[in-house]
């Protein structure tokens, strides 16, 4: 049997779901998890074809080391692995923040960093953990790739190729970039589903918010039930652009209250048409390409 | 062939629907539209029995009158049926907002005002529009009835038995109470997904959001596709409640901010957690009762 030649650092919905993907493709994964119930059940659900009780062992002969691990987690793992990397190694991560990343790498990787592609998968759903992870969680779905100058040109390949076995569609982008289009599509709709359940419940009251709640409501505050640690450290790892994004949307919100309160009505309907056409565009372009945008979990 | 007993004044989703589900079950319908080319698709689709070009010739005779049209136009109509309508004649309506309806019922409808009875379908989606409508549309879906002190108990059982006939759940609610819960539930997602689109198309630019929001984003801007003349109104006549929410809302949010800012984890995961615990339940509360929260549209 030939040995595995991809090392999964973290077997959670997203490192779970690409070791199914590359089993499928034929490759032999091995994975490593802070949790050993975890790690354990990745084996005996046949996600990984080899457990490994430590970070240094699981690192040590693989060609590709995917870190999938909570992005507070990012730096203690370069940190534990860099001195086991193998010296032609290609590392990559699945951070949903990648300035944060890149700095750790820049701190803990040395001679290795030319070898790490930093990346992140869009995809996933509001429920982690290896029980929800399946093959086809990455098909149709983008994967961002933010190299650095000094990225190593054959590593971006490999990873790029990795992730292209998943059938993912692979693109580059600048790492802020990235860090500013993912606060504004991603980490500030988190914040404000959490902060309007909280709302919600705090002025109407638990069981008649839970009563009375029709779809919208469970639509908006679907990703409310996400996993509050994971969530933490994106907030913070991406913690200067959220808050700055957070603000542009209080100058949004307040635009829009003050433009009710003073009952004018134009203001409020340009503003309202403004928003549904974006997202009337938005509909249209998953229309286009349903399994581009993250139809999947629907 | 019978004449037909229910009147139904604005043939939109709602009036629509309503319409072929009692259709459905029998009774013949007929319909005012104040866009005479809504009221002949109505008439081709078979929505509606019997159209009828004016108001006055709408309301006469009919033993039960349901107005759905927009909220801003709800005086209005008061206004214009007052005169036409049978001394019998029990009067509904479907309005978001229960206090400026019935602020404009004790205006408008004088002595018909013991027969009028508030009214609010706890269902719709972002598409609006008789083309949309459905007979389904109420099954095992909330429909709220707000009586006043005066209501007359025969009236308020005809139109507990008027949306029964849909399948819907009907219960009664004081009206304070319905605009608040529905200012947390409906009226203020409705503001924060219109103001979301506006930050992130914003700040990434329209052409990166589409490219790259995924099905989080999708999710909770999902009602921000609603007819922006619709939620105008409704944001105009629940005003002075969804400025109160609005308020509550940028207090929660502030919380969450400065916790993020000040890299405070525990304060940030119980923040999130409770939203979750929340949000958790309310997606239980869906699995046991799947058709008594919006689920249909899914």
């Amino acid at each position: 049997m030939p040995p595995s030649r991809v090392a999964i650092i973290g077997v959670g919905l997203i490192g779970g779901s690409l070791a199914r993907a590359l089993k499928r493709c034929g490759e032999r994964v091995r994975g490593y998890d802070a949790d050993p119930m975890v790690l354990q059940r990745a084996r005996e659900s046949g996600v990984i074809d080899e457990p490994c009780a430590h970070l240094c062992g699981a690192v040590e002969g693989a060609e590709i080391v995917v870190i999938a691990v909570p992005l507070g987690a990012v730096p203690g793992v370069f940190q534990g692995l860099a001195g086991s990397l193998d010296g032609h190694a290609v590392i990559t991560d699945v951070g949903s923040v990648k300035a944060s990343v890149v700095h750790a790498a820049r701190r803990y990787l040395g001679h290795h960093l030319p070898r790490f592609v930093p990346g992140h998968p869009i995809a996933g759903t509001e429920h982690s953990g290896v029980e929800n992870s399946c093959a086809g969680l990455f098909h149709g779905q983008r994967v961002i790739l933010t190299p650095l100058a000094e990225t190593d040109p054959r590593a971006l390949e490999r990873v790029r190729w990795l992730w292209q076995q998943t059938g993912a569609v692979v693109e580059d982008m600048e790492i802020g970039q990235h860090d500013q289009v993912f606060a504004a599509t991603s980490h500030l709709p988190h914040v404000l589903a959490y902060a309007l359940v909280r709302a919600a419940a705090r002025v109407s009251g638990r069981s008649a918010l839970l009563r009375y709640a029709a779809g919208g409501f469970a639509d908006i505050t679907r990703i409310a039930s996400s996993n509050p640690v994971m969530w933490r450290d994106i907030f913070f790892a991406n913690r200067v652009r959220l808050i700055e994004m957070i603000e542009r949307f209080r100058e949004d919100l307040a635009l829009l209250r003050d433009a009710i309160e003073a009952e004018d009505g134009p203001a409020v309907v340009a503003f309202l048409e403004e928003a549904k056409n974006t997202r009337d565009a938005l509909a249209a372009e998953q229309r286009i390409g349903p399994d581009l945008v993250g139809e999947k979990k629907r």
